[in-house]
């Protein structure tokens, strides 16, 4: 994962959000969703049909918005809106919810004058309960003239998305297509219930660039393999997870795909935006005192070090350690060791940042001042090279703490 | 699993334990390897050559005493004793490691006077550190003294094994075969780094019936599937995982085969001292309040069933809620439909004891506080039908706790 060896494609844009790419405008309110005062429905509008593109949750129970929105996009691969709650996921709510879902995309169709099959629903929170749709529908008639391009509409949307999360989580770069300066913007929410396969989480992710659905859709799910999908908080894939992207065309480059020029440049920035929404996913992990990144070197594939990182970034031992601040380096090569993946067990290296643990398979004596140190920062790199191959990987996660253990104990109550 | 639905084939012997069945003694001490004065040093020895089996862990990383009773069982199937220290695991520890394991061995071998490859080494504890041989050298001098048939020796033997147990695992049955009565009797130690793929604990099997060891073998590696394959405390699998058998043969029974009459009674007899053994780890797990087991019906195969029952009882999110004495049924079903295996999300049941919660996918009113009543008990069993076939498992863990993070955060200090 060479990023930082060389110079980057993509330039971040200070105090960008998702409505910086020309066309979005975004919006949230407090409808009642949420016992707090706190934001529980958004939405983001484009003023033009937006070529969309969506990955959802390999969860065999998939919310009903989930299939709203599989439907909207199927049915053309153009988007003008996605409307989301929080506070409630509509997920193993029978047909109601299926009714209940249609209907808040219905609405909120109805409230901004655009065909129904233009807006997608996103919906998180508690599973089994049924949307209180008095107060979905009194939010759906109050949000549009909330929404707005400004920055602070931006935050009522990002703020409107998130459950546990003690942090909004926002990212837009630039990149250069045609000699013209294109956006990708992107926001996401999720704290717990996040791991693997696909995005346990939502996501929502806005360009201007000119790009057709089907080649978004490409680079979004390649996105998503190697970033979104190589986080874990707790190893919880949710029913309801969902990564949109709407592109609205409006910076009027030369439609991008495989045999433009600038293809590159613009899935470098599309990644960078999935890698900062999801690092920073992993970071507000439930309870998380901090990041901690697992680097995987040698591997005999990309997919074998994928596997090994996974393992060590979801292992309750090494994130109870690490929250510990002990470097327990004993714990890791366990985790190495059961991936299920070809390791040779005299040949691996362990490093906690600079700080080497383990040399070819064997303890090596180390400072445990500085290790101590190490740790107690706010993020923790954990390095391993399997000296077998070239596959490389990297995954993120967090710390296991007893915030994990309290916020989940009582989520409901 | 229907344990329960029909007359056992065994009665548990009250006050049975590892030296119940004719020929094994056993005992215990404090060699200084735990820095309390606990004990950290036991053996079980067989007056006469006893056939063996062991299972290992699948860990890529196999500590040294693993390697070192491979080859002791292997050179010819017969063991006449197994020496196992806690407090340190001698694994990740090298050519010194390996030449300890050995040194621990022969020394022994030495001291009871028996060949060498009839003595088998287990180790539990710390990763990385290498076994301050001078003590084990002075308790393996003791330790002949020490052994004994008295249940006062096992318990010094069961106590010897343990690391952040809190109890320790011992359970005795007798089975009639060939209208002798035959003993089977078990001890264990396990409470984190506890997940399926066998064994991630250490247990020792004594019996005094009369059987092969590769008969031994096939029964203990089918027990071990259906017992502590099937326990997960926090998916992380050691690298000295071991359950080893031993059979005196002094019940003067007709050799045991699949085509013995008894053969079946022995099978169960054997399961059951794995499943009590097995339960017991996942009810000590670290910091665990409770067993939780899941029990799952209606799956495609037993094979999907155990899938799925190990996906739900390793949820961290699952635990938690139990821990808060939640009944979020919600995590229940997002763990069944992460778990990779066929199910129809229209059809899933799920009760938590008597309550029903969800009925074919759909959730059901439920008295919440007598679900509170329910989960705060001790044990918490998870029924989950998916009515698709005829496959069944059952699988034992325990709650996520504050106690799980804090024992687990300062581990090594």
């Amino acid at each position: 994962m060479g990023q930082g060896n060389f110079t980057p494609a993509y330039i971040v844009v200070p105090e960008g959000s998702i409505t910086t790419p020309k066309g979005f405008s975004a919006g949230g309110l407090h409808c009642g969703l949420k016992k707090a005062e706190r934001h529980d429905l958004g939405a983001i509008v484009c003023e033009v049909p937006a070529n969309a593109a969506g990955v959802y949750t390999t969860n065999v129970f998939q919310a009903a918005p989930i299939q709203v929105t599989r439907a909207s996009i199927e049915a053309g691969g153009v988007l003008r809106a996605i409307i989301v709650n929080s506070g409630n996921a509509n997920a193993c709510t029978g047909k109601q919810g299926e009714a209940d879902a249609y209907e808040m995309r219905n609405k909120f169709a109805e409230a901004i004058h655009v065909p129904i099959e233009h807006v997608a629903v996103a919906s998180t929170g508690v599973i089994g309960e049924l949307l209180k749709m008095d107060r979905v529908r009194g939010g759906i008639a109050e949000l549009p003239a909330r929404l707005s391009s400004t920055y602070e509409a931006a935050d009522d949307f990002c703020q409107s998305i998130l459950t546990t999360d003690l942090v909004k989580k926002e990212v837009c770069v630039s990149v250069t297509v045609d000699g013209k300066e294109v956006h990708i913007a992107g926001a996401s929410k999720g704290s717990g219930m996040i791991h693997p396969n696909m995005a346990t989480m939502l996501g929502f992710v806005t360009t201007d660039a000119a790009i057709g659905s089907e080649a978004l859709h490409r680079l979004l799910r390649k996105a998503t393999d190697l970033t979104f999908n190589m986080i874990t908080v707790d190893g919880d894939t949710s029913t309801n997870d969902m990564l949109v992207a709407m592109a609205s065309g409006l910076a009027e480059n030369e439609e991008l795909n495989e045999a433009h020029s600038d293809w590159a440049a613009f899935a470098e920035g599309l990644r960078y935006v999935c890698e900062v929404l999801a690092k920073a996913i992993a970071r507000d992990g439930e309870g998380a005192t901090k990041l901690v990144e697992v680097q995987v070197r040698g591997a005999v594939t990309d997919e074998a070090g994928q596997a090994i990182a996974k393992t060590v970034i979801g292992s309750s031992l090494v994130k109870s350690a690490i929250f510990g601040a002990d470097a327990n380096w004993g714990r890791i090569i366990a985790a190495v060791g059961r991936a299920g993946q070809p390791v040779n067990p005299e040949t691996v290296d362990i490093r906690l940042g600079d700080i080497v643990t383990l040399s070819q398979s064997r303890p090596v004596a180390f400072d445990e001042e500085a290790a101590l140190a190490y740790l107690k920062g706010d993020t923790v790199i954990i390095h391993v090279d399997l000296h077998m191959g070239e596959g490389t990987a990297t995954a993120w996660g967090c710390d296991l703490t007893y915030d994990y253990v309290r916020i989940n104990a009582a989520y409901r109550t």
